[in-house]
């Protein structure tokens, strides 16, 4: 099996599957609980690809998707590079403290592209913790005319048989 | 298994996983081969999920990859959402033409998103086609100053016991 590239090996906490529930709300919308699978992986180079899938607490049905790559430009920052199905890219910098025991990010978006029929998204801010086996985060959200605000809380337990 | 959702059931022969061979070049590197794996996925909703990984034909060692998703907003046009490992996020956006037996797309970037740490991509157009179990595609670019011309040509067969 490959060694983390050095780049990104401060960042290894993550690697693997988390499995773990989180809710959503926001002014447009009904509240709504959720089910969610993050999973981190690498290939040896300097980036760790991403990927989550939610489902919805209540029925199953799959809501929301996100898909790309984190990276560590230089010590202590990190760049997270995202697709969403919703017709909209994102692009995330910001800093991160700690190591494998603990591991804190922040990051809003510095640039966020749309498809033409995509809803307008105009900021982004998300804080991950990795305590252990345990991954938490929030995000903030301004789209459709709302400012920036709370829009999602999730926690997350590394998966039986990772590490 | 959950049914295509029909905005996207005209892209369904992309479904499944692809593999073969390509080729790049560009004036500001040594050209080169590659393996490809390309795979696409849905869950019911709106939109198929994407991703790809290159490894170098002459030692195996991983090369690209790209992710993200593909929407269908009305009859006969694309979007492409997409996030690249190199910092980059891409929205492409155009028209496909034909049918389950013989499918063609043609997109161009209209919204590209880069890291601090990235660099300067300014301009890409996609062709891609479908011919029974046969893949191919080809990428122009534009990047580091130079104009948009031809970067990567490929062409994958469908995986054995996919469809």
């Amino acid at each position: 099996m490959v060694a983390v590239h050095p780049d990104v090996a401060v960042l290894c906490t993550l690697l693997g599957t988390w499995l773990g529930e989180g809710r959503g709300e926001y002014p447009t919308i009904a509240s709504f609980g959720y089910r969610e699978e993050i999973s981190f992986g690498h290939v040896g180079k300097p980036f760790l690809a991403y990927h989550q899938r939610t489902t919805a607490t209540d029925d199953g049905r799959p809501l929301h998707a996100e898909t790309g790559y984190l990276r560590v430009p230089q010590p202590g920052r990190i760049e997270l590079v995202l697709a969403h199905p919703t017709g909209v890219t994102e692009i995330a910098e910001g800093s991160f403290t700690g190591d494998d025991a603990d591991l804190a990010i922040e990051v809003a978006a510095s640039a966020i592209g749309r498809t033409a029929s995509a809803k307008v998204v105009t900021a982004v801010a998300r804080s991950i913790r990795v305590t252990g086996d345990e991954l938490s985060y929030t995000v903030r959200m301004a789209a459709v005319g709302q400012p920036l605000q709370h829009h999602l809380a999730a926690t997350l337990r590394r998966a039986a048989g990772e590490r």
